[in-house]
C-alpha cells in the first residue's frame, strides 16, 4: 500500500522573516482527510572545521527559544542561489574567521521531520587559513577551539543536545572508525 | 559580557493545531534591534527499544513535508500534563504495539535550536512484552526490526538522515563503547 499522502489545499499561514509557515490538507492512504503544518526551508550547512594542530571548531551561541547559551558547530542558512559547499566554507568564515580550503561532503541531516523541510548539509572542513570574522548585526556567539575526544565525551553526556552537531559529529566518528 | 537577548515584545503570529508561532522583537547584547520568530512547542520522547532477540524497533514513514518515507526511531508529542518517560512508553506501545517494562534515560536533543524550543527527550526501552498498536487516525508507518549494526551503518551512509534517530543512537552508542 502507498504511504502516500495528497495535497489537497496548500495554504500560506505566516510569512515572516525567517520562518515560512504552511497549512495543507492533505487525503491520508487510508482515506482520512487531515491537516500538516509545516515549515518551508531553504536549507542550511553545518560544518566541523579541523584546525592545523587537530583541534576542533566549535561554538557558544545564545539561542533564543531556550534563553541560554548553545554548544554546537558552525552553520548557517543558505543564500539564494548559494551551492551548499559555498554556504559551509561562508559561514565558518563569518562566524570563526577561518578559511577553508577543502571540503568534504558528509552527507545531511533532517532536523525536525514532522514540521519543516529544511535539510541541513553536512560538511568536514580541512586545510584552514586565518581570515577575518564578520558577524551579522544580531549575531553575538564565543568561538571555541576543542578537542574530537573532548566533544564526543560531552554528545555521549548529554551536555551537547544540539542536533546538527551530534548528527556530523557522529557521522565523523562512524564513518573513520 | 552577558550574550542575552531581552524580550521587548512577545506576539503569537500563528497558533494552528500543530504549531504555534511567536515573533518577538528583542535587544541583543551589542544594542542592536532584532526580531526572532519561533515555534514553541511541548516536547516529545523518542525511543530506542531493543527486543528479547536483540535487534531493535525502526519504523518506516511518510513525512509530508518531504513527500517520502523515511526511516526514525519510535517518538512522538507529549500529551498535556504527560511525563516524559510515560510519553516514550505510550508511543512506543501506540506506534508498535510492544509495551517496555524498563526504560532508561539518554538525556535529550534540540532538534533546531534556530527557531523552535522542541526539546526531544530520548530513551532506551527494555524487557518488551507484545501489546496492540494503535496509530492515530492520519498515522500511516511501517514497523521494522533491525539490528543495531544496520542502523549505525546507515546512518554513517547518510541512508539515515532524522536527527533524533541519530542523537539517540549515537549516544548509545558513544556511552557503551
Amino acid at each position: 500500500m502507498s504511504k502516500e499522502e495528497k495535497q489537497i489545499t496548500h495554504e500560506k499561514v505566516f510569512d515572516g522573516h525567517l520562518l515560512h509557515v504552511y497549512k495543507d490538507k492533505v487525503l491520508c492512504p487510508n482515506g482520512n482527510e487531515s491537516t500538516r503544518e509545516y515549515i518551508m526551508h531553504q536549507g542550511a550547512s553545518c560544518v566541523l572545521a579541523f584546525l592545523p594542530d587537530g583541534r576542533i571548531i566549535m561554538e557558544k551561541q545564545f539561542r533564543y527559544p531556550f534563553h541560554k547559551e548553545v554548544y554546537e558547530l558552525p552553520a548557517g542558512k543558505l543564500d539564494p542561489n548559494e551551492s551548499n559547499e559555498r554556504c559551509a566554507i561562508r559561514e565558518l568564515e563569518e562566524e570563526t574567521g577561518w578559511h577553508a580550503n577543502k571540503m568534504e561532503y558528509y552527507g545531511a541531516v533532517y532536523p525536525s521531520i514532522a514540521y519543516t523541510d529544511e535539510v541541513i548539509h553536512l560538511y568536514v572542513a580541512k586545510d584552514l587559513v586565518k581570515s577575518e570574522q564578520h558577524l551579522d548585526k544580531d549575531e553575538t556567539l564565543e568561538v571555541l577551539y576543542m578537542t574530537l575526544d573532548d566533544v564526543v565525551n560531552m554528545i555521549a553526556k548529554d551536555e551537547i543536545r544540539d542536533s546538527k552537531t551530534i548528527a556530523l559529529i557522529s557521522r565523523y566518528v562512524l564513518k573513520n572508525r
